[in-house]
Formats: C-alpha cells, structure tokens, sequence
C-alpha cells in the first residue's frame, strides 16, 4: 500500500512575489528568483505594490495630476534604473558600485532580469490601490502590465507553494 | 481514472501574517490582504512580533517597568495613529500626505482597517517573547489579542497556504 | 466515504527561510522561528543572501581581493554580533540596549541560537550569487555552510509548507 500514489498533480506548484520594495537589491533578488522559477516550469506571479511599483514605472509624467500625486511621482524612483540599495547606499555611490560590480562579474543586472522575465511568461501585475493611492496611471507603467487588486494576488498566491513578500 | 478526486479540502487554506514591521505602510498592506482573505472565507491568523507589537499597542504606561523598558516605550510609536511610513517619511511628512491621500481617495484608513479584521474574526497574536525583550505588557494591547510564542505561530503558518513574513 | 484517509503525509513539511538582511533583530527572529521549527521536526533550511550573509561571516579577510570587494567586505558587519537592530539602533546604542535586555530576560542570544540551530541540523546554504557579487569568498563564512544558487533554494522551498523571505 506504499506505493498508493503521491499525486504532487494535485498540488498547486505557482510562485507569487509581491513586491513591496523599490530597493534595488530586493527587485534584484525578486527577478533573480522569478526567471529560476520560470525556467523550472512553475507559473510565475509578481505583483507590484507601493514602492514596488516604481520598479515597472517607465518615467515621470505629472500631467493632469493633483498635487500630491505630483509630489509623490517626482521624489519616487523611476524604473529599475534608478533603485538605490537597502543599505550602504552611500547617496548612491552603494548602488553604482553593485552595478559595476555585478557588470565584472556577468551578473544579469535588473534591466535584463526584468525583460527575461517577460520573455519567460511571468506575469506582472500591478496593485491598482498602490496606483489609486500614489496617483500613479498604467501608461506610466512598462507596457503589458496586468491591473489587479488584493483578490488577484490573493488567487495567484493560493495556486503557488511559495508566496514571498520582499 | 482521471476524475479520481482532487480533494482541495484536504489542503490548509489559513493565511498567516507575522508582521514584524511598524511601517505604516507595511501594516496597512497587511491588513489589506487580511481582510481580503477573510472575506474570501479563510481563517486569517496575523502574528505580532517585535515592532509590530507597535500597531496594536493602545497607549504607553511606563508604570511599575525598568528603565530599559520605559526607554523603548518611550520611544516606539503607539497604535496606528503614529505609524511611519518605511520611506519618504520626511519628519512625518509622508505618512500625512498618505493619509492624506487615502482619506481623499476614500481608501480606509489603518484604524478603519484594523476593526474590520477584528469584525471578520482574524486573530491577532502578540509575541509573547517579543513582549517580554520589548518591556510590553499585556493591558497596553488592544483588548482581545491573544499572546503566544513560535510554536503558536508555526501552528497557524502550517493550516496555511499563504504565509508572508512582513 | 468521510474517513477517505487525509494524507498529510504527502504534503511537505519543509521550513524555509530566505534571509536577506543583516539585521540583528531580523536575523534573531529567523533564528527563533527556525529553531522552534527543528524542535518540531520539521527539516528547517536557511538560505542566505545578500547582507544575510554578513550574519554567518567569521571575519574579515581582504587578502587577494580586488579593491570593490575589500569596500564591501570593511564596510559590512561580520558576524552575528556585529549587527545593529533594523531600527532605533542609535549609533549602536539600541542593538547594545537589546543585547542587554535579553541577557537580563534569560532570552538566548543570537550566536547561541546560530549555535543550536546548527545542532539541530538546521540547513545552512549561502547564496553562491550574492557571494559572487559581494566578493566573499567560503572561507571567510561559518564552518560547515553549504553553497547553493536559486534552484537549491526553490527546491527547499518547495518541499516546505512554510517559506519566508525576511
């Protein structure tokens, strides 16, 4: 009777990231493990929340917003680009080292990472309260972002056997 | 043979929350996700522990404690009135212009949030080891929270299929 | 039909930490959860990355290093008790406040917890990446750490019905 059967068919086999932070050693981590996943096969979920929409935003446009949304846009970072480290980032001398670093060393660095994940089928959501409350729209982000709300993350995080918040 | 059975009632469903932080934004976030997991019917278990236990402190009694544990009531944030936000704080700033912004948006603001999930039968735990490093007695708490320790968190986490640590 | 047979037995009951900040009261917290979940025997892995490294490291050999690498490797805390608290670590005054507390609550402290995580056969996996990227090399982290990349780490967690990333 051992070898009944362990039906792992049955178990959800998802990863969903939310991604909370724009720092950008966690988006790193985030992507890094992301495209693992995705190459291993399993469906990938990362859902961008507060600063952790920063990572996808394209650039800065303040046309039409209020003024608090003004203020939030132009003191938040845009896109992977200009992320700053958790840590010694030493008014960004931190971060640039990192990049160069991780240049010498063939190390995919965040622009990259985030594309592969793209091209791998990760799906990329963006929490629409983030956006409502930060005042940012979905043309300020990169292009193919789903809109989706604590129910979508919710789903994508039931279907996984890992769920991180970074 | 195909339609055995895919028996999903055998799985845990719980979702487990240890907030750790007393960012104003990561408690609200977690909230968030709290009482949209309760209202999709899943026992939802959130874990104070460390500066977390600043969320749902209700006042500061210095009465009867060392100095070590007057020091840090002293300088810990009470309830989530007096939250931070984990970036673009600026004094004080940032978290105004976020409730701000939420109060404009009609967003429910952290107290709003935090009576909802009571409503909906979430549990609060406070660490009790937490508690004790921490100088913070059980009647500075919101009433009704329950006190326990990892293996009380561990429980929770494994009738879990969401586990986010915060 | 309902005493079918619940089968945990086919469910993973693995405990996997992410630990990617050298914070000491983050980095005392993994150490908590994960020594409680050995003592449950569940098969506990900690996988660390980035400044998480920084919590295994025994000292700081900057010998053969190219100058980026010595930059990190002077700047970042080696070892357990070199690390400060997440927040109000005033200068280190908070972190030597805590370390306090805990000797007076009887509480173990971090080397101790590493020390009995290790006896109870707690997995140790450094992040091979982030070795890379941070130029720390084996020798400089705690005997008997085992090296792994991204797919050693979902692996772990996917044999765990807890994973976090902290």
């Amino acid at each position: 009777m051992e070898n009944k059967e362990p039906e792992p068919a049955n178990l959800p086999d998802g990863k969903t990231f939310l991604l909370f932070s724009d720092d950008m050693d966690k988006a790193f981590a985030t992507f890094v493990i992301a495209n693992g996943a995705a190459a291993m096969d399993s469906p990938v979920t990362i859902f961008f929340a507060f600063w952790g929409l920063n990572v996808i935003r394209k650039q800065t446009s303040s046309k039409g917003k209020d003024l608090l949304s003004k203020m939030f846009g132009f003191m938040m970072p845009t896109g992977p680009d200009q992320l700053k480290l958790s840590r010694m980032n030493m008014l960004g001398m931190g971060s640039w080292m990192m990049k160069l670093v991780m240049r010498r060393k063939n190390v995919q660095a965040l622009p990259e990472l985030i594309a592969s994940a793209r091209e791998q089928g990760v799906r990329f959501i963006a929490c629409s309260m983030s956006m409502d409350v930060m005042g940012i729209r979905k043309d300020e982000l990169m292009d193919g972002v789903e809109i989706g709300g604590v129910v979508t993350f919710l789903s994508a995080a039931e279907q996984s056997n890992v769920s991180l918040f970074i």
